[in-house]
């Protein structure tokens, strides 16, 4: 799916009610998604770094910020839509290339405006084994997983409930992102080779 | 202009520089304003109560929060394309219906990204002579009127450059929620019989 120009102004900033309903319900009874500005990644695997599986894609524009210590801030986020990777019907791997997404939530219900569940979010992230230098480099990554559930699996619901939408937010923040604009006047430091 | 529909999660919030330079400069150079959710309105004149002027549109949605003593407020917002009212080449009349809109600030310029003046804005208030129930009743409304000015100005303008963008908030809170609130279950409340 090819990047969705918008007329100027516009902001995509969907609640979670939305997500479900327009996006992932859509996608789930086999329809195409609406235009808009989700992209489709495969975001679990040995090579799905997410630095390397969003590195051809730029739908998403850096924010940078001010604390009120003067800490420089940057922050990145963009909505994707994956399969998840499932090992049998119930197991779920979360690998990712040298790393993998770490829940961090459990699931929390998402009600429409009748107050009826249509979905649930947790939150994950991006954890290497034992390597802080990687996610010094590349930045700390977090995923507010989005999934069906209550009604949107019972509704007329035809494909295997596998695809989820995730809002993926990349951070940089005072030391670290020094250490990336040192970067780009360096060598590409890899996960193999973090140092 | 009819109303434009966007896919789901989209929200126009559109920077004071794009407001400037794809929306204000393109009407001011004589073309047509992007698909948008600025609507064109005379905001001025002997009947142009803002709550009569907005009667029959609703392109603007309803937001209502709490503060932390639980005071609850709503806040609505629309983008507005006007025409100023000229009494001579440098007056303005900022008539409008039973009260004017009166400005709080002096002009504020904007930059664009090279730090080049494009344009300037100003904040007014909808004040009426004396009258606080009208207020109270048609809730609180401000105005951010954005103007061209610096190279917006010289740059191939053919047009008079009486058009503006006028970004409207109209807001109510605590005991003036109730009244507007009750005012659903009761005659309404004209400008002319404020009592």
């Amino acid at each position: 799916m090819s990047e969705f120009i918008m007329p100027p102004g516009y902001r995509f900033e969907p609640t979670d009610e939305e997500l479900i309903r327009f996006y992932l319900s859509e996608k789930a009874l086999g329809q195409p998604l609406p235009r808009s500005s989700i992209v489709e990644k495969e975001l679990y695997g040995d090579n799905a770094n997410p630095w390397d599986v969003f590195s051809d894609t730029n739908p998403w524009k850096m924010e940078t910020k001010f604390d009120k210590n003067e800490t420089k801030s940057k922050k990145k986020t963009i909505f994707v839509l994956t399969k998840l990777s499932k090992i049998s019907s119930k197991r779920i791997s979360r690998k990712a290339g040298c790393g993998l997404w770490d829940g961090q939530t459990g699931a929390i219900t998402i009600n429409n405006s009748q107050g009826i569940i249509i979905g649930s979010k947790k939150m994950l992230t991006f954890r290497t084994k034992g390597d802080s230098n990687v996610t010094k480099i590349h930045g700390h990554w977090i995923m507010h997983e989005y999934s069906l559930d209550g009604v949107s699996l019972i509704n007329g619901l035809k494909f295997i409930n596998d695809n989820v939408i995730c809002k993926i937010t990349r951070s940089w923040k005072g030391k670290d992102l020094q250490v990336l604009e040192n970067r780009k006047r360096s060598r590409t430091i890899s996960c193999d080779h973090p140092n």
